[in-house]
Protein backbone atom coordinates (compact mmCIF):
# COMPACT_ATOMS: atom_id res chain seq x y z
CA UNK A 1 0.00 0.00 0.00
CA UNK A 2 1.57 3.70 -0.97
CA UNK A 3 0.44 6.72 -0.68
CA UNK A 4 2.62 10.55 -2.17
CA UNK A 5 1.95 14.07 -1.34
CA UNK A 6 3.79 16.63 -3.91
CA UNK A 7 4.23 20.00 -2.51
CA UNK A 8 2.31 23.02 -4.52
CA UNK A 9 2.91 26.16 -2.41
CA UNK A 10 2.92 27.04 1.11
CA UNK A 11 1.43 23.90 3.29
CA UNK A 12 -0.84 23.06 0.85
CA UNK A 13 0.02 19.56 -0.74
CA UNK A 14 -1.65 17.54 -3.27
CA UNK A 15 -2.09 13.67 -2.40
CA UNK A 16 -2.38 10.89 -4.36
CA UNK A 17 -4.12 7.50 -3.45
CA UNK A 18 -5.08 4.57 -4.96
CA UNK A 19 -5.90 7.00 -8.52
CA UNK A 20 -7.29 9.18 -6.20
CA UNK A 21 -5.96 12.86 -5.92
CA UNK A 22 -7.60 15.25 -3.08
CA UNK A 23 -5.50 18.48 -1.09
CA UNK A 24 -4.36 18.89 1.98
CA UNK A 25 -3.74 22.12 3.67
CA UNK A 26 -2.77 23.48 7.26
CA UNK A 27 -5.60 25.65 8.66
CA UNK A 28 -5.39 29.26 8.58
CA UNK A 29 -4.01 29.59 12.39
CA UNK A 30 -0.80 27.53 11.74
CA UNK A 31 0.10 29.54 8.23
CA UNK A 32 -2.16 27.55 5.61
CA UNK A 33 -4.61 28.75 3.96
CA UNK A 34 -7.33 25.82 4.43
CA UNK A 35 -7.16 24.38 0.75
CA UNK A 36 -7.72 20.72 2.29
CA UNK A 37 -8.06 18.76 5.02
CA UNK A 38 -5.29 18.39 7.85
CA UNK A 39 -2.86 15.96 8.00
CA UNK A 40 -4.14 15.15 11.56
CA UNK A 41 -7.58 14.97 11.08
CA UNK A 42 -7.40 12.63 8.27
CA UNK A 43 -6.06 9.86 10.71
CA UNK A 44 -10.05 10.49 12.17
CA UNK A 45 -11.10 10.01 9.18
CA UNK A 46 -9.31 6.93 8.26
CA UNK A 47 -10.92 5.42 11.71
CA UNK A 48 -14.44 6.24 10.95
CA UNK A 49 -14.54 5.25 7.29
CA UNK A 50 -12.55 1.88 7.85
CA UNK A 51 -14.74 0.86 10.67
CA UNK A 52 -17.82 2.23 8.94
CA UNK A 53 -17.57 -0.17 6.27
CA UNK A 54 -16.84 -3.21 8.01
CA UNK A 55 -19.83 -2.26 9.99
CA UNK A 56 -22.51 -1.67 7.31
CA UNK A 57 -21.08 -4.67 5.52
CA UNK A 58 -21.34 -7.09 8.66
CA UNK A 59 -25.29 -5.67 9.37
CA UNK A 60 -25.78 -5.92 5.66
CA UNK A 61 -25.11 -9.97 5.91
CA UNK A 62 -27.13 -9.86 8.83
CA UNK A 63 -29.92 -8.58 6.55
CA UNK A 64 -30.56 -5.60 8.91
CA UNK A 65 -32.32 -2.89 7.82
CA UNK A 66 -30.29 0.35 8.40
CA UNK A 67 -31.31 3.76 6.65
CA UNK A 68 -29.14 6.09 7.66
CA UNK A 69 -25.72 5.13 9.38
CA UNK A 70 -23.14 7.90 10.49
CA UNK A 71 -19.64 7.73 12.19
CA UNK A 72 -18.57 10.31 14.48
CA UNK A 73 -15.04 10.81 15.82
CA UNK A 74 -13.63 13.35 18.61
CA UNK A 75 -9.87 13.11 19.17
CA UNK A 76 -8.10 14.32 22.65
CA UNK A 77 -4.60 15.34 21.37
CA UNK A 78 -1.21 16.34 23.34
CA UNK A 79 -0.82 19.61 23.72
CA UNK A 80 3.08 19.98 23.73
CA UNK A 81 5.26 18.52 20.62
CA UNK A 82 4.60 16.49 19.23
CA UNK A 83 1.01 16.61 19.28
CA UNK A 84 0.23 13.11 19.10
CA UNK A 85 -3.67 11.47 19.27
CA UNK A 86 -4.15 10.29 23.06
CA UNK A 87 -7.78 9.20 22.81
CA UNK A 88 -10.61 8.90 20.05
CA UNK A 89 -14.23 8.08 20.79
CA UNK A 90 -16.09 6.81 17.93
CA UNK A 91 -20.04 7.60 17.54
CA UNK A 92 -21.60 4.97 15.61
CA UNK A 93 -25.49 6.22 14.68
CA UNK A 94 -27.74 4.84 12.80
CA UNK A 95 -31.42 5.16 12.12
CA UNK A 96 -34.66 3.09 10.46
CA UNK A 97 -38.63 3.50 10.35
CA UNK A 98 -38.04 -0.79 10.78
CA UNK A 99 -37.02 -2.09 14.25
CA UNK A 100 -33.13 -2.58 14.47
CA UNK A 101 -31.87 -5.64 16.93
CA UNK A 102 -29.64 -3.84 19.10
CA UNK A 103 -27.67 -7.13 20.21
CA UNK A 104 -26.95 -7.22 16.17
CA UNK A 105 -25.99 -3.72 15.91
CA UNK A 106 -23.20 -4.15 18.83
CA UNK A 107 -22.10 -7.74 17.32
CA UNK A 108 -21.22 -5.75 14.09
CA UNK A 109 -19.25 -2.77 16.16
CA UNK A 110 -17.60 -5.47 18.34
CA UNK A 111 -16.45 -7.48 15.24
CA UNK A 112 -15.14 -4.64 13.82
CA UNK A 113 -13.23 -3.12 16.64
CA UNK A 114 -11.73 -6.30 17.91
CA UNK A 115 -11.31 -8.18 14.44
CA UNK A 116 -11.69 -6.37 11.71
CA UNK A 117 -10.74 -2.59 11.51
CA UNK A 118 -7.11 -2.10 10.69
CA UNK A 119 -7.11 1.08 11.57
CA UNK A 120 -8.34 0.64 14.71
CA UNK A 121 -5.47 -2.45 15.11
CA UNK A 122 -3.10 -0.15 14.00
CA UNK A 123 -3.91 2.86 16.51
CA UNK A 124 -4.10 0.93 19.73
CA UNK A 125 -3.55 0.46 22.61
CA UNK A 126 -1.11 3.37 22.40
CA UNK A 127 -4.65 5.62 21.32
CA UNK A 128 -7.35 4.91 23.49
CA UNK A 129 -10.27 3.94 21.54
CA UNK A 130 -13.80 4.05 22.86
CA UNK A 131 -17.04 3.52 21.22
CA UNK A 132 -20.91 4.90 21.76
CA UNK A 133 -23.78 3.75 19.63
CA UNK A 134 -27.16 5.04 19.18
CA UNK A 135 -30.21 3.88 17.47
CA UNK A 136 -32.86 6.83 16.06
CA UNK A 137 -30.92 8.90 18.98
CA UNK A 138 -31.14 6.01 21.77
CA UNK A 139 -27.92 5.40 23.16
CA UNK A 140 -26.76 1.72 23.90
CA UNK A 141 -24.11 0.19 26.07
CA UNK A 142 -20.70 1.78 25.89
CA UNK A 143 -18.11 -0.27 25.01
CA UNK A 144 -14.43 0.32 25.70
CA UNK A 145 -11.44 -1.35 23.91
CA UNK B 1 -10.41 17.59 16.96
CA UNK B 2 -13.16 15.69 15.62
CA UNK B 3 -14.69 14.41 12.22
CA UNK B 4 -17.04 12.18 10.80
CA UNK B 5 -18.24 9.98 7.88
CA UNK B 6 -21.88 9.72 6.26
CA UNK B 7 -23.26 6.25 4.77
CA UNK B 8 -24.14 7.29 1.26
CA UNK B 9 -24.52 3.78 -0.48
CA UNK B 10 -22.86 0.02 -0.99
CA UNK B 11 -19.11 1.07 0.57
CA UNK B 12 -18.94 4.90 -0.29
CA UNK B 13 -18.83 7.08 2.60
CA UNK B 14 -19.01 10.88 2.37
CA UNK B 15 -15.89 12.28 4.74
CA UNK B 16 -16.62 15.47 6.57
CA UNK B 17 -12.91 17.10 8.26
CA UNK B 18 -12.87 20.71 9.05
CA UNK B 19 -15.29 22.23 6.91
CA UNK B 20 -14.08 20.19 3.72
CA UNK B 21 -15.87 17.44 2.40
CA UNK B 22 -14.97 14.31 0.16
CA UNK B 23 -15.31 10.37 -0.96
CA UNK B 24 -14.37 7.59 0.29
CA UNK B 25 -15.19 3.68 -0.81
CA UNK B 26 -13.45 0.50 -0.44
CA UNK B 27 -12.04 -0.53 -3.76
CA UNK B 28 -14.05 -2.85 -6.68
CA UNK B 29 -12.21 -6.17 -5.24
CA UNK B 30 -12.90 -5.92 -1.63
CA UNK B 31 -16.66 -4.71 -2.55
CA UNK B 32 -16.84 -0.98 -3.22
CA UNK B 33 -17.23 0.79 -6.06
CA UNK B 34 -13.68 2.83 -6.05
CA UNK B 35 -15.77 6.59 -5.64
CA UNK B 36 -12.90 7.67 -3.46
CA UNK B 37 -9.67 7.00 -1.23
CA UNK B 38 -9.63 3.93 1.11
CA UNK B 39 -9.72 4.75 4.59
CA UNK B 40 -6.83 3.00 5.64
CA UNK B 41 -4.78 4.48 2.63
CA UNK B 42 -5.43 8.11 4.61
CA UNK B 43 -2.87 6.67 7.20
CA UNK B 44 -0.23 6.98 4.97
CA UNK B 45 -1.47 10.30 3.57
CA UNK B 46 -1.73 11.60 6.92
CA UNK B 47 1.76 10.81 7.95
CA UNK B 48 3.11 11.75 4.60
CA UNK B 49 1.18 15.57 4.90
CA UNK B 50 1.60 15.77 8.44
CA UNK B 51 5.64 15.37 7.95
CA UNK B 52 5.74 17.11 4.50
CA UNK B 53 4.29 20.06 6.25
CA UNK B 54 6.81 20.53 8.68
CA UNK B 55 9.89 20.02 7.24
CA UNK B 56 8.38 22.65 4.47
CA UNK B 57 8.08 24.94 7.17
CA UNK B 58 11.30 24.31 8.50
CA UNK B 59 13.33 24.45 5.81
CA UNK B 60 11.64 28.06 4.93
CA UNK B 61 12.85 29.26 7.93
CA UNK B 62 16.28 27.58 7.35
CA UNK B 63 16.18 29.40 3.88
CA UNK B 64 17.25 26.69 1.90
CA UNK B 65 15.67 26.86 -1.88
CA UNK B 66 13.62 23.82 -2.33
CA UNK B 67 11.72 24.25 -5.87
CA UNK B 68 9.86 20.80 -5.72
CA UNK B 69 9.17 18.63 -2.58
CA UNK B 70 7.20 15.16 -2.39
CA UNK B 71 6.98 12.64 -0.10
CA UNK B 72 5.86 8.92 -0.68
CA UNK B 73 4.96 6.38 2.08
CA UNK B 74 5.11 2.92 1.74
CA UNK B 75 3.17 0.61 3.92
CA UNK B 76 3.59 -3.22 4.79
CA UNK B 77 0.06 -4.27 6.45
CA UNK B 78 -0.70 -7.74 8.11
CA UNK B 79 -2.11 -10.58 5.98
CA UNK B 80 -4.15 -11.71 8.55
CA UNK B 81 -7.27 -9.66 10.43
CA UNK B 82 -6.92 -7.40 11.94
CA UNK B 83 -4.77 -5.99 8.70
CA UNK B 84 -2.84 -3.21 10.65
CA UNK B 85 -0.32 -1.58 9.07
CA UNK B 86 3.21 -3.21 10.44
CA UNK B 87 5.85 -0.95 9.00
CA UNK B 88 6.19 2.34 6.92
CA UNK B 89 8.76 3.79 5.27
CA UNK B 90 8.92 7.38 4.09
CA UNK B 91 10.46 8.89 1.20
CA UNK B 92 11.90 12.92 1.05
CA UNK B 93 12.29 14.12 -2.64
CA UNK B 94 14.01 17.45 -2.57
CA UNK B 95 14.91 18.90 -5.98
CA UNK B 96 16.45 22.19 -6.68
CA UNK B 97 18.84 23.96 -9.51
CA UNK B 98 20.60 25.61 -6.22
CA UNK B 99 22.50 23.63 -3.60
CA UNK B 100 20.59 22.61 -1.01
CA UNK B 101 22.20 21.80 2.12
CA UNK B 102 22.55 18.35 3.21
CA UNK B 103 22.90 18.39 7.01
CA UNK B 104 20.06 21.17 7.45
CA UNK B 105 17.92 18.44 5.34
CA UNK B 106 18.35 15.88 7.25
CA UNK B 107 18.28 18.46 10.37
CA UNK B 108 14.51 19.18 9.33
CA UNK B 109 13.52 15.36 8.59
CA UNK B 110 14.65 15.07 12.03
CA UNK B 111 13.28 17.93 13.76
CA UNK B 112 9.91 16.80 12.09
CA UNK B 113 10.13 13.06 13.24
CA UNK B 114 11.42 13.64 16.44
CA UNK B 115 9.62 16.30 17.80
CA UNK B 116 6.97 17.87 15.73
CA UNK B 117 4.93 15.32 13.57
CA UNK B 118 2.14 14.54 15.78
CA UNK B 119 1.01 11.47 13.44
CA UNK B 120 4.22 10.02 13.09
CA UNK B 121 4.35 10.20 17.59
CA UNK B 122 0.62 8.72 17.38
CA UNK B 123 1.95 5.54 14.94
CA UNK B 124 5.20 5.03 16.93
CA UNK B 125 6.53 3.00 18.43
CA UNK B 126 3.86 -0.19 17.01
CA UNK B 127 4.80 1.17 13.84
CA UNK B 128 8.16 0.87 12.71
CA UNK B 129 8.98 4.04 10.78
CA UNK B 130 11.87 4.39 8.69
CA UNK B 131 13.21 7.23 6.28
CA UNK B 132 14.92 7.65 3.06
CA UNK B 133 15.98 11.03 1.52
CA UNK B 134 16.97 11.90 -1.60
CA UNK B 135 18.32 15.31 -3.24
CA UNK B 136 17.97 15.50 -6.88
CA UNK B 137 17.78 11.96 -7.10
CA UNK B 138 20.44 11.43 -5.06
CA UNK B 139 19.89 9.26 -1.84
CA UNK B 140 21.28 10.31 1.74
CA UNK B 141 22.06 8.46 4.75
CA UNK B 142 18.78 6.83 5.77
CA UNK B 143 17.63 7.31 9.52
CA UNK B 144 15.45 5.18 11.66
CA UNK B 145 12.78 5.77 14.25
Amino acid sequence: MEGKVVWKEGMAFEAHLGGHLFMLDASKDVGGTGLGPSPKGLVLIALAGCTAMDVVSILKKMREPVETFEVETDAVTATEHPKKILEIVVKYKFTSSEKLCKEKVLRAVELSEDTYCGVSATLKPQVKISNEIYINGEKLEAGES
